[in-house]
């Protein structure tokens, strides 16, 4: 049953519609726009207090601009729920995030009004400011080029980047700093505590007028000489006009803070911005989860809570009779405090993922062991680096996609030194609903090929645990990637004894014949239970669980070979450059001619949907595995002195 | 003949023995090594005018404090030369940057005094704060760390990420901003212009001093109420004790700016500075090039000369009777501008490299239509990717170890969104001199594993300017990745005229018999020189040149795997996950059982060398690929009617 909008909102199907609304009615728009994001997100889930809090700057931003001819860029995307019901997407709101249904984040390739896609944090300004440039050079006067950010995603070195290339650019971009103080955790950092100053304390917020003020009312010519007086008010107008503040010194023209709840002025400032050139950066507070009480008050939980009685605000749970396994995420927040409590050497570092790694728990527990150090990814590494040169064992868990934003500091800093940091890279493989820019679907292949890694991926939550342990002994010195997904593993009883697993070493789980399946981490459950259909058709395939990505198990696959002529490897990777090839790099290397087939993630984009649906998709869940084995064992197998050899 | 240092610096081994001259003396050893460091580079090369500039600077450090107790990282390590001779390395300093001499830059393996291997910029907060950290845990409270870095490196986003932790960090460590205005090429950015601005307007330079004595002057009491002097005073002390400054704003002690040539002040500075608590920033202006006339005067050049004549600074030219090849960045820089001239789409974009890459060309001829954005890798793609969604065909030029620090730029910004950015990697392979660090040998495995990516490499200049020319054609909207090598390409007649290469369409080169090698890229040229000689022994091998990784030509790997049992890849690249992995994915898919040896750069770090070396030691070059091949003819070959098989 479709969600019914209020009658402002009903009539509004782009924002031309928006601009049909008189000024004085806008606040009821907003409430409608408000009302609607909780009525759809309650009962379909999806990022809900982020959308909530720039609900009237998302209404200005349209009332004022000419979108989609002005350029209108989000960083992140996840409060962009208002932006994409008032650009022709109300209707189909409901499908946000499903399967085949909306992305949860602007996409090119979903509106027009959408003019980036986004996801990772902190790139807006850039293509923004890429927009800006274009437009110049193409002669587009008339062209807005807006870039909307939030604090947290600030304090990320590609947007300090961007504005020191925007400073000195000499476009008329306006850059809108969305200052809510959190990310999906509290933000923290330097900047954080410097953007408070400049809101909460009288000292600055009116700082200018009062010293303005002052000067004006000082008795020149009576007692002060002109000279002073002079010196004082040049200096002062320098400090006030030019520098006097982070984003002033960075050459952009700074206006705010200004109350991103009140419509009035936010039109008003907005339509003054619109005739003001030049780079220029306006300061917008906002409360995240704004008009939704208990969202204004436990923000990190209600960044996106699932499903919730809108009413009385109860999250919506399953309920099982059977105790079910825990996160991944868990296993490590709950493991790296076993560890830490053993080896004082232990530190946990996440960049801005404290709820999402499970950190949280040490971080509580540990508080001078475990730092977040908020979006900043490639610090974080580099950070982690640093500490490993005096001997500690850094904990870095960042999730797999992110992680691509400190590739070069894991190559250059952290694997070209072989400084033994251990990356947990958490969300690896297919996420689910937040689609392409989230899906963790490079690191196999990424990190596979760089010297001095060891490359591992679990199978359950006590394979976790084991690599977990055997990372932080002090023999392994090595950078360390341990990669595992997102959600649920396979354990309810998965507090096992930790033991050492030897570097390098898989294991057998099954004994087969013909075939064989080669799986590295969580997959390796969907080959399973592929195997236990199988066996009802009679085909008894092998079953190894790799571990290691790298260093291969040599022994282990010299006797895969031998033994079957024909395997099969599943990863939750993609099919290029993963286990598959590392397998195929080990055969050619020996000379073997085995028959091969590599399931994972495919050579396109794959977008959002549940792991489920998408693992089906991708063809490697257990139906997957199992038709490829079917299709493989369809084929006649003939065995030679020289070795295997197959005939379709 | 080894040069013989300064009678000071004779006597001086390690920073102990530094630690025994006099104050007054310390002026007359840094000339002393001053001009060491002429001397030893004029005749055997490497970086210049960097190190020029922080003789003082790194002989105030070792002065002051107790290195390596205490710890001093430097960032990017051009500028370390001075560190290398003080730090028990003069000896072996005119090995520097040779086959299995000293590297060019700081390393841990090296010396107990590098505390951090650098090579890319502004990692050195970062690992510095991460020491920092440690220490303080380890309770070594009088541990002291000192990070160095250029105002160049100051703009990458890292630095910006670690200063926002420092800011908050509660540890004693200082960082020296080492002003210059100059990376390789003269610096760029608001950042650029702050530091300028404080640095040279009588309005900021006094202007803390200024304003505090108008402050104290002021007749309180007399003709202005109490008030308003309070009202004046608090807002001021507010605004110059805390945020007044941009590094202030970050919650980092400001300090400076101070002359970096004056050694006194910078004993006495750093003295001082022992002393205070907390993170702190000091400020030291210093000269690129500082005590030689032509490199203070054209610091670009000096950056890395090459040998020259100490007296005359006539630079040490090789001379040639024939025309010889030009460098692959050369073919770059103009072909971009004959594009440019009949595309007005066309863009260039560089993150610091103008010389480097040889955009300056088109910088000075179309300079709205080329860009150094500074060292910001991250931002140049984005940014590219924002110009490529208003229409615009945007070159963006990065070396390919540099291109790791815009990875999830690359992936997230261009390749998800299907955005026709071209970027062409220079310095892909191994570079030579520079090392680890530096050498490019990881694209192909990170760039082919991601969807949507074009991913070619030129066989030599006229390939080049065909890719590039296909690259902007309309119906190739694509990320195109083309890779070339550091240095020369084959042909001194390069300015062929330009073709399109159909996407994905590799070229056979030569037919052959029993065996047939897949080249990648200019290795193609080793390969094409090992035919030569095979000849001579009746070895006929065949040779396709691939010209993709990605999309491969499948034709052409059908016609080899058919047609030859044997096949041999090349390129200059990481052997896992590259083209060998590519050719044997395809070879998996398709059933075939060649045998198939992969010939690239093994997984270990290669160190420094010519690249002549390198090839050499990484078995690629000619010589290498001859080994290789007759290796695999020693193999008998049987062909049956299911295939080929080998015995050895």
């Amino acid at each position: 049953m479709a969600i019914t909008p209020g009658p402002l909102l009903q009539q509004v199907n782009t924002p031309a519609d928006l601009k049909k609304i008189p000024e004085d009615k806008l606040h009821e728009f907003c409430d409608e726009l408000r009302q609607y994001i909780i009525d759809v997100v309650s009962v379909h889930g999806g990022h809900f207090a982020a959308s909530l809090g720039v609900v009237e700057l998302t209404t200005a931003l349209h009332y004022v601009y000419n979108t989609p001819e002005d350029l209108l860029v989000w960083d992140v995307g996840h409060q962009a729920y208002g932006h994409k019901i008032i650009t022709g997407r109300r209707d189909r709101f409901e499908t946000n995030r499903k399967y085949n249904g909306l992305s949860g984040f602007p996409k090119i390739a979903e509106s027009e009004y959408d003019t980036f896609g986004v996801g990772h944090s902190s790139t807006s300004i850039s293509a923004a400011l890429g927009m800006a440039i274009a437009a110049k050079y193409k002669g587009e006067k008339d062209r807005k080029v807006v870039a909307v950010i939030g604090d947290g995603s600030m304090t990320a070195g590609m947007a300090f980047e961007a504005m020191n290339h925007a400073g000195v650019s000499n476009t008329d971009m306006l850059i809108i700093l969305n200052d809510n103080g959190i990310g999906i955790d509290p933000n923290v950092g330097a900047l954080k505590e410097y953007l408070t100053d400049i809101t909460v304390s009288p000292k600055y917020n009116k700082f200018k007028d009062d010293v303005w003020n002052a000067l004006n009312k000082l008795p020149v010519g009576k007692s002060i000489s002109k000279s002073i007086a002079h010196k004082l008010a040049e200096g002062l107008k320098g400090m006030l006009n030019s520098n006097s503040n982070l984003f002033e010194s960075l050459k952009l023209r700074y206006f705010g803070p200004i109350d991103g709840h009140n419509i009035t002025k936010l039109v008003d400032t907005l339509k003054d911005l619109k005739q003001i050139g030049g780079p220029k950066i306006l300061h917008v507070i906002t409360t995240k989860g704004k008009g939704y009480a208990l969202a204004e008050k436990d923000q990190t939980k209600w960044h996106a809570p699932g499903l919730f009685d809108k009413v009385t605000g109860e999250i919506i749970k399953k309920t099982f009779e059977t105790p079910q396994p825990p996160k991944y995420q868990d296993v490590f927040g709950k493991t790296i405090i076993e560890l830490a409590e053993k080896n004082d050497r232990i530190f946990g570092i996440t960049p801005a993922m404290p709820s999402g790694s499970s950190l949280k728990y040490m971080m509580e527990q540990m508080p001078n062991r475990a730092l977040d150090v908020g979006i900043c990814e490639q610090h974080a590494v580099t950070l982690s680096a640093g500490m490993a040169t005096q001997g500690l064992r850094v904990f870095c868990n960042i999730y797999s996609s992110f992680m691509q934003r400190a590739y070069d500091q894991a190559v250059h800093d952290v694997a070209i030194q072989q400084l033994p940091v251990i990356f947990c890279l958490d969300r690896a493989g297919l996420v689910g609903d937040d689609g392409p820019t989230h899906h963790g679907c490079y690191d196999i292949a990424y990190f596979r090929c760089i010297p001095n890694m060891i490359v591992s991926a679990p199978m359950n939550e006590s394979e976790l645990r084991n690599l977990m342990y055997t990372a932080q002994l002090k023999k392994n010195e090595f950078p360390f990637v341990i990669r595992y997904p997102r959600g649920e593993g396979v354990m309810p009883e998965w507090r096992t004894p930790m033991e050492e697993i030897p570097v390098g070493k898989g294991r057998r789980l099954k004994e087969g014949k013909d075939i064989a399946i080669l799986s590295f981490g969580h997959p390796g459950n969907f080959a399973a239970s592929a195997i236990r259909t199988l066996h009802q058709d009679g085909i008894l395939p092998g079953h190894y669980d790799l571990r290691f990505a790298k260093p291969l198990d040599e022994a282990l696959l010299h006797e895969a070979c031998q033994k079957y002529p024909k395997l099969v490897t599943v990863e939750d990777g993609t099919v290029i450059g993963g286990i598959g090839a590392a397998v195929l790099e080990f055969m050619a290397k020996h000379g073997y001619k085995n028959e091969v087939r590599i399931l994972g993630i495919p050579d396109r984009l794959v977008e959002h949907g549940t792991p489920k649906e998408l693992h089906r998709e991708c063809g490697y869940d257990a139906e997957g595995i199992i038709t490829a084995v079917r299709e493989m064992m369809r084929e006649k197998i003939t065995v030679t002195t020289e070795g295997f050899s197959s005939v379709s």
